[in-house]
């Protein structure tokens, strides 16, 4: 299948419900943000070998792609409008392979109210990497950025910690070959590394909560480490405040796009209500303080260390 | 050298003069288009052994990346603002590697008045590959696209045509190994395909001359075709018009990244002159034609046929 009849057969109906992708058949998109509103726009690309395993279903390929894009949407308090997709290919991939993939797209297009507006496929001898740039929109002045944390706030993590790397290590230490999707015992931790979740409609509800947002994707100690740099702080968290069951996982390992945020004590009753209506845990972990250290306390009080911040790419 | 080190020391520098890009320091990017303007987003993906060699200097890489993005804002008629970059790096790439790709893509910065927005960097065991997200902006309903020719429009070409493929040829068949510069004989041809040259400011002048316009990647057969597809015309071409000393490659050839448009035979002086305000050859090649026919013709008047339409990717 040449690169013309893949656009025309399966990511031109992707586009359909975007005005601004003209259709795919130009060689840029054209669109405005609504008025009064600004873009949120990120970039991510996954890569066989590092984001997923390369044996997975190709549909869920196309969905993790997708949405560890819209978790960085979610974590700045954008609502998802659009998508760009680079793929690179290896040369032997098929149509079939192609038509899951798509489908992928297209379930987590419909799940998330967003649509293709543009990208570029490409093939190689190498490895398959998906690049996407996933565009949102947030009312002007109102995005959810990393250096807002005061001295004083209380830290916050969504959902649970951990899950996904546990995943990976049941995914990888099977002594069966992994068959593409999560089944029997520990299939929840399988599927949060295969399915991330990306927090949207938290993070839309954030907006006029949080003082500092951003997802955890490389591990909490690391990206705690970014909101403190950024906002010039430090921190204090308790480890058996941490929803885990894997309290090192939690610390130290990647792929939770949970989000972790610092709000205001005086808005510990509203993140009550946000949990409660939302179904979602929003735990509090531990506060920001004067500094710039970053302090993990064990249940005894005790300062720990890591010896492994998080995950690094390279 | 880890992602973070080799963003705060090669990457941040580059987005410093774009505050959208928040320093590179969260999630996402947030910015909006000048008042009265359009976004125009465009993702063009390279990839080794497609696109380039591997073999070039790091810079080089670095500026076709870029440089075949900005062709595409050419195309709409687009003044470049940002760009998103998603690296996908072999594991071996070295910090002097790192370093000089990131000098390539200041001084390609400098020359379109471009930044850094965002983006994500990754290494797998595959080969190089770079994606980008180009963002250029036009004033509200100015924006070039392909389906606005109508029958009876001249169609033009800037530049030459075929140098690129020819320079390709000479960079592969040469039986000495490839120095990574153009030098010595054909160092020309080489350079258009090391070095394609965006016409950024020919596409400005022409959002009020062109009916429809798009940048040739694929030869010009290929990529007269889709606008003769998405404007429904047909078009005459004559071979003994083409800018080229290669008809063959003319028509065929890739990476030529000048801009093919259509304009009113009234238009015939002001292109003219524009012409000669940028130095740049606008050449009249043929017309848009009723019906869904694409002929080339000969000298003799004689219709050729094309045995390979263009490049197809896969």
């Amino acid at each position: 299948m040449d690169e013309f009849s893949f656009i025309n057969k399966y990511l031109k109906p992707l586009a359909v419900n975007f005005q601004g992708s003209l259709n795919l058949s130009d060689d840029a998109a054209v669109f405005s943000p609504p008025p009064g509103c600004e873009l949120v726009i990120t970039k991510d690309a996954i890569t066989e070998g590092v984001h997923f395993l390369g044996s997975e279903s190709p549909s869920l390929i196309a969905a993790k792609a997708l949405r560890v894009n819209l978790s960085d949407l979610a974590s700045m308090g954008a609502t998802p409008l659009c998508y760009f997709m680079a793929l690179v290919l290896p040369r032997t991939t098929s149509e079939q392979w192609l038509k899951k993939f798509a489908a992928g797209l297209g379930a987590t297009q419909a799940e998330f109210s967003i649509a293709l507006a543009g990208g570029d496929t490409t093939a190689n001898d190498g490895k398959l990497s998906i690049s996407i740039t996933a565009i949102g929109t947030v009312p002007q002045g109102t995005a959810l950025k990393r250096s807002g944390a005061r001295t004083g706030d209380d830290i916050y993590v969504s959902g649970t910690l951990g899950d996904s790397a546990i995943g990976l290590e049941l995914l990888t230490s099977s002594p069966s070959p992994f068959q593409g999707e999560g089944r029997g015992d520990g299939s929840n931790f399988i599927n949060r590394y295969l399915t991330p979740q990306p927090r949207i409609e938290l993070g839309i509800k954030l907006r006029t909560v949080a003082n500092a947002c951003m997802d955890i994707s490389d591990g909490l100690a690391q990206d705690l480490s970014h909101i403190c740099t950024a906002s010039n702080v430090g921190a204090t968290i308790y480890t058996d405040k941490l929803p885990t069951t894997n309290i090192q996982k939690a610390l130290t390992g990647g792929d939770d796009y949970e989000l972790l945020f610092t709000a205001s004590p005086e808005k510990k009753s509203q993140i009550e209500e946000l949990s409660k209506s939302l179904q979602l845990p929003l735990t509090r972990i531990g506060e920001i303080t004067a500094g710039n250290n970053i302090k993990i306390l064990d249940s005894s009080g005790t300062e720990i260390k890591l010896s492994k911040k998080g995950f690094k790419h390279f």
